[in-house]
């Protein structure tokens, strides 16, 4: 099974920002949405795993954006899978422009969890964990682990409404979002985001006020009230 | 010209909330992009209007809702100008399901305004002001102008990059998203929005730091530093 297969999207308007270009936020978004439409049609999607009180979780993502496509731009998203371990796959992506020139690539890590134990499962106990796997190399460097920063700014924000999937959790891009509003609008004008890494590693819910702290070097990191770390993101913009 | 025109929409996963239905803040967006569509095909959208140094601005909105369409429900979307005076515009919206049954409806209110002087123009000085016009009742009772309320509790929000459109003002949808975020989980779980009104008194832009007033009886004012009111807010809710 060798055939990597592709989803079709269009940047629509309330994907872009002043530059009439994609954020890099709804960029991710769609590559998300890839890797839940794309398990879910190989039968180990989330819906499957729910039948067995499992679910996925993602646990480190990285992009690479060569060109941000622009509002209208009709775009196309291939993906497969290069690994499954005892403890997570490895999905890759490759984003095309109209004119079948890559334009992004990224990678996603995904742990599967029991439900009511919160424990990560074995990989190797999936039936299709072998069959998952196309033999076909990562686009780009793995998904980085991130040190927390030292701090020297840092931000608040409260979890709401807005931020929350339909397990009342935070959107995983919405991390990714509160960052990039702190940044100066001058820069987000002049340059783009070259690499984007995330760790996810605690859930936050409505309600919760996390704080944002960065060292101004692109590392930032979420942290819960009682001080556990929810998120790192390094950015890297050119 | 009184056959009405029509856009169709699919509600994508970033379109919903918990409930796994859209969020009201997602079909007001859609609503407000089949008025830049329709607008635009007739030959008097933003595009055109820009050629004369003028451009459209949004001054009030309602919805009303009756059901809310869920992730990957078909919307279709009617459109239709029932008048045009010297100041504004009068533009209504129907929104039904994939059976063809009336889930919403919504008018919006526009101005015409010089760029330069950003003063109100005449609209009668379209030549298309009289065949934009088609001769159907609006859908539900207009928008309201909402008086501010007498504030009980406040919230401060700073205009961030996610905030702001192509011309760094805060897009429409964002004011309602600040007031709806202020509500109770447990409400937004409960209820749903069956109607809103929104007046837009004045734009806002990138690092503004905007306070959001309200009196708890649903009626909510959000003023610039200065004081001046931006936006006010009337939603109901059963």
């Amino acid at each position: 099974m060798n055939e990597i297969r592709g989803y079709n999207y269009r940047i629509e308007p309330r994907d872009v920002d002043f530059s009439k270009h994609s954020t890099v936020m709804a960029l991710g978004d769609y590559i998300l949405h890839v890797a839940g439409e794309d398990a879910d049609r190989n039968g180990f999607g989330v819906r499957h795993l729910n039948e067995h009180n499992a679910s996925w979780v993602l646990t480190r993502m990285a992009m690479e954006v060569y060109e941000m496509p622009a509002e209208y731009d009709d775009i196309r998203i291939t993906t497969w899978v290069s690994d499954v371990s005892r403890v997570m796959t490895t999905r890759n992506f490759e984003v095309f422009d109209s004119r079948g020139a890559k334009i992004a690539s990224a990678i996603t890590n995904w742990a599967m969890i029991d439900l009511t134990a919160r424990r990560a499962l074995d990989l190797h106990t999936l039936p299709q964990h072998q069959s998952m796997v196309q033999n076909i190399e990562p686009p780009m460097p793995l998904p980085t682990k991130i040190a927390p920063p030292d701090a020297a700014n840092t931000y608040k924000h409260r979890v709401v409404y807005s931020d929350i999937d339909f397990n009342c959790h935070t959107n995983s891009m919405k991390y990714l979002q509160w960052v990039v509003d702190t940044l100066p609008i001058k820069q987000l004008e002049e340059k783009r985001f070259s690499r984007v890494d995330i760790n996810f590693l605690l859930e936050s819910r409505h309600g919760d006020l996390l704080k944002i702290s960065t060292n101004d070097t692109g590392i930032y990191e979420i942290t819960s009230e009682t001080g556990k770390p929810c998120c790192r993101i390094a950015i890297s913009m050119e």
